[in-house]
């Protein structure tokens, strides 16, 4: 395919996609395969002569679209939003044309340093403290990073290695592997599951700090300080607190303000994980949620998830870069180059695990200056009030109860009654195919979770949802034996 | 901006796309800017209305173009190439629309089945054992990774687990930091500094093997068995080993079929890191560099380097997907689904870092059909020959010596002479910003890397190179002191 074939099959792909996001809640939201579909509906091996794009484009309905889930249907209301906006997809495009490959600042300055930028103008939406902005007299500064799962292990690495620097400067003598094996970071037990994952990869000890559904699972100043003085007694040594703003079970926060003392009294790197939460710290109104952030070292969250952003963009902020950089660097001379000593370059290589990364930045500006600030409060708070309105529906309903209070667009409930019950019930609901819903755990009980995650969900969509629930609630009570 | 206005925009996109690629060699390959270029030509913080789309696509020229290294054009020869194909670009927008999150079977099925396949397929392409091949009764399979940093450092998490789990099963009262602590995996001198960057992370001792000219820095099995051995003897326990196929700085193999029996009969994890060079084993001819892969535990490379398929897109397989799962597997209730204990789906998010994927596959899946195989070997033979070409013209200059063997699309060269007239001679290359080169270190000498790249690149551009290098070496070596 030459650049004239490919001026006239994009503009083709183009219409496809519109098509696409235009019609999308036509499509059942939920797939109606079974497992191993695909390998029959294809060839064994690849061709040995070209297929004509003809035969590749009709086969996306015919192979790929039966085994989609459409994350972008209004009717989607499962896990947490991934975003998808058109400004994004234009500015992909042009990345992929670019295709250039930004792990230093020589193999590319303007991957390096519009993604320094426009961290730094994220950054200000948020109001985060200048320690976190680059273009200040701060010594942090922000990265894009793949998902929350490598910042949150980015962190940890990050938080080891000063752990153990600090120890060896008291104490040159000690063997490191015996610094390590007592090394200890904590977490919530609502805490995402990449958290617990990040301290099996780096090999060191995760505990869980247990919560309350009576504190609204959010991690208390007490129970982790508790914990400190226990295992500092028992000769560990506390090192990493993962703090998590808008946990992914039920949104809960953790209280910052309270926590992000005890860390900096202690030494312990505070990361903050606000995935999902994060983008709805650019309203005034929600940034209250993010007080606390002083304390922090490091900062995260998911401009993919809820910023329109398509993934990946996951947004990572340190307050030292030197801390980051210091716990991977590596310069082999064929990724040396003339600048990278002189103090005012990013080589984005050493602030991640991967060595390789694409020209993620443009997305970001394209979506800042084609929605504005106040087009992206605008989407936010609509989001909002999709969940409040669901909720109200919710909450006038005598056989449903809210799990969980309702801070952005995430609601949870169940109907009163059994886990057996709701369990029941969503699979109902899932095996509908009409709406899509996950559950999780909250102190014992099977709960769903609605999230609002489409952009184009309206009022419309939520009264469908619960329209569909309460038809399929009534169903399942009616079936139960009395 | 709405699905009317990207139509139109989009068809703009796809032009403007295709003119960048078009012309891209009318541009200087390398920039010339300073640090620090890019944050006075735009504003400090995002606007707070939307700005108009004209102004954005005006600032690609104005704030972007100027500080982009050209990967994709002829006249690029350094690092290794990156891909950049028409038919992956395609499949990428298709992506960004689709826009689903492939963690799980259930989150998308066909985002995970149609790896899966296209994973066999590119594994029959190379003639993997079958063991490596899902659609066997092998225990085995493939997985598209980020890059080959994180495949290096997924197969070290799994050997380092499968390790302790071996050790705790003959005595399961020794601690696991006990364990950990005496681990040691080896790799080449010459291997990538992201398996030594693996190995901080992972917490484990990573001790470099060292080559020798004369053995065209290939690890011998002698020296691996003699280190082993002293290893042992030393109380340690050897689990892990990364040979590289294709090294970057001079596209050295290591001998793995004398080394994979050594790490057979010692139970050391056999990864084979193949970033650049397994792209070629598609070609009859090179096949044989991979001779010895029965011996693996897994195995990586980059169709994101040479096949292709746009970044990111770095292929990994494994004899055993239980050893891989085993070290990750984390199943929180939001994301469990009602197939996965059938033992029939794949959930990737077990086989990876990160929790969150795209849908890559469909890049594979188009490149693949619109080149056919036999497309794909042309590719890569013609790549080849180029580099051959530019090997003939280097031989046939007194004035120059070829560092290492020229086995793809490769050519280490030098000036005879000091380093630091090679060390000019490069600076004076890149500075002229006509063509682009980075320099290796081979033996203590400063040597040239001349990798062919592009997919454009033409005998006329390597001849054009040549011209330019010879007539540069020629000023240097004419203010050289006699």
């Amino acid at each position: 395919m030459d650049a004239a074939e490919f001026r006239r099959r994009g503009k083709e792909m183009v219409d496809l996609i519109a098509d696409y996001l235009e019609n999308i809640e036509q499509r059942p939201v939920y797939p109606d395969v079974e497992p191993g579909y695909l390998r029959s509906l294809i060839p064994e091996e690849a061709p040995e002569e070209p297929d004509t794009y003809e035969d590749v484009v009709k086969d996306i309905e015919r192979v790929i679209m039966p085994g989609v889930t459409h994350w972008h249907s209004p009717y989607f209301y499962a896990y947490f939003p991934t975003a998808n906006s058109f400004p994004a997809m234009l500015a992909d495009m042009l990345s992929g044309a670019i295709g250039c490959i930004g792990f230093s600042w020589a193999a590319s300055p303007a991957c390096t340093e519009l993604e320094t930028v426009m961290m730094d103008w994220l950054g200000k939406m948020l109001k985060l403290p200048e320690d976190f902005i680059a273009g200040t007299h701060g010594q942090g500064g922000g990265v894009i990073q793949g998902t929350a799962s490598e910042a949150t292990l980015v962190a940890l690495l990050a938080a080891r290695s000063r752990a153990v620097r600090m120890i060896l400067a008291s104490d040159p003598q000690r063997p490191e592997t015996g610094i390590t094996s007592k090394l200890v970071a904590y977490s919530s037990d609502q805490a995402h599951c990449s958290v617990e994952r990040a301290g099996m990869i780096a090999g060191v000890r995760m505990k869980k700090i247990p919560t309350e559904q009576s504190d609204k699972y959010a991690v208390q100043g007490e129970t982790l300080r508790r914990m400190i003085q226990e295992d500092k007694a028992a000769g560990l040594i506390p090192f990493y607190f993962c703090a998590t703003l808008g946990t992914t079970p039920s949104c809960a926060f953790d209280h910052i303000t309270e926590l992000g003392p005890i860390c900096n009294a202690e030494k312990i790197w505070m990361h903050i994980d606000a995935a999902y939460a994060g983008s709805s710290f650019i309203c005034p109104e929600f940034r209250p949620l993010l007080n606390g952030i002083e304390f922090a070292d490091s900062f995260n969250f998911n401009p993919h998830k809820w910023l329109l952003v398509n993934f990946d963009c996951s947004t990572m902020w340190v307050r030292k870069r030197s801390d980051l950089i210091g716990a991977f660097k590596m310069d082999p001379l064929y990724l040396k180059h003339d600048h990278q000593e002189s103090g005012l370059v990013t080589d984005y290589r050493h602030w991640q695990i991967p060595l390789g990364r694409r020209f993620r930045s443009l997305k970001m500006w394209f979506v800042f200056r084609m929605y504005g600030l106040k087009g992206l409060q605008d989407y936010i708070r609509k989001h909002v009030e999709l969940a409040k309105e669901f909720e109200s529906l919710v909450r006038a309903d005598q056989r449903f109860e809210i799990s969980a209070d309702v801070v952005l667009g995430l609601v949870c409930f169940r109907l009163k009654g059994s886990n057996e019950v709701n369990e029941t019930l969503l699979k109902r609901i899932n095996n509908g195919r009409k709406i899509h819903l996950v559950p999780c755990q909250l102190s014992g009980q099977f709960v769903l979770r609605f999230a609002v995650c489409a952009r184009t969900t309206e009022s419309r969509h939520i009264r469908e949802a619960w329209r569909l629930i309460t038809q399929l609630a009534e169903e399942v009570m009616q079936e139960l034996p009395h």
